[in-house]
């Protein structure tokens, strides 16, 4: 696990940045992977405490998004369940069953890259998080979602 | 994993309940080891080819629901994502994660026991399960709710 400390004196924004980068190149792992490309970080005190990107083809199960695998090292990393003051940085909107996983870590922030106009949460389920997760979009939403169609389109 | 072969000419009520009452036993497991008291189990063509139970306290992980579990072991089993033929059978009404859990793998019944009035997936986000998703409830309802009940009771 690599730690940062990045300096604190740096505003949110560009920590925000920061992070989304990170979770940015573990979206890109997933794309050289053949993976649809999504990563995520999570961080605590300046320190990435987990992070995942997706492996619903290599694991043979959809339940093995970025997010959830984040969420499940970062409790490992911590020892304790809940995610009170972490923030999930992760490269495109969660899904329902993502959004759904926040809510019971009490994840304090959660910072996306690009919407998802079909399967995102707000789409679906807008008033699924935690009343105490703030939720942030736009973060890099260009680069990641550029990645997204990239990986569609070479599908096609 | 224990291999059922009920008779195919059981009425599918029937056969509902004898499922339940495996996703029940694997509930008292769970009650057994001070876990929130919920199983499940996944059925395709009268065979169990996935179960789980509750198991966010041993592993420090509130994604281990017995739902999540169970679809990891049944796609792992089939060695395929999708569960389009299967029934997952759950002792209590899944969660928002769970039901959305539920979305990816295309699952085609939902059997559950009791509701769950404060997070069941019914209260939070109605809509969300997939198109082709069938939903039960009530089977065995009130075994599992009593269990339930017994369990937080015990908590107080």
């Amino acid at each position: 696990m690599r730690i940062y400390n990045f300096e604190e004196t740096l505003p949110q924004e560009k920590l925000d940045e920061l992070y989304m980068k990170e979770a940015f190149s573990l979206a890109e792992q997933a794309f050289r992977e053949d993976e649809v490309p999504i990563g995520a970080v999570i961080v605590a005190q300046n320190k990435i405490i987990g992070k995942g990107y997706n492996l619903t083809e290599r694991l043979n199960d959809v339940t093995a998004h970025a997010e959830m695998q984040a969420f499940t090292a970062a409790a490992n990393f911590l020892g304790g369940k809940y995610l009170k003051d972490c923030t999930l940085y992760v490269t495109v909107e969660p899904c329902v069953m993502c959004a759904g996983a926040s809510y019971w870590t009490q994840v304090s922030r959660i910072v996306y890259g690009a919407v998802d106009e079909k399967r995102g949460y707000t789409v679906v389920a807008p008033n699924i998080l935690h009343p105490k997760t703030q939720i942030i979009g736009g973060v890099l939403e260009e680069e990641c979602g550029a990645l997204m169609k990239a990986f569609f389109r070479s599908k096609r």
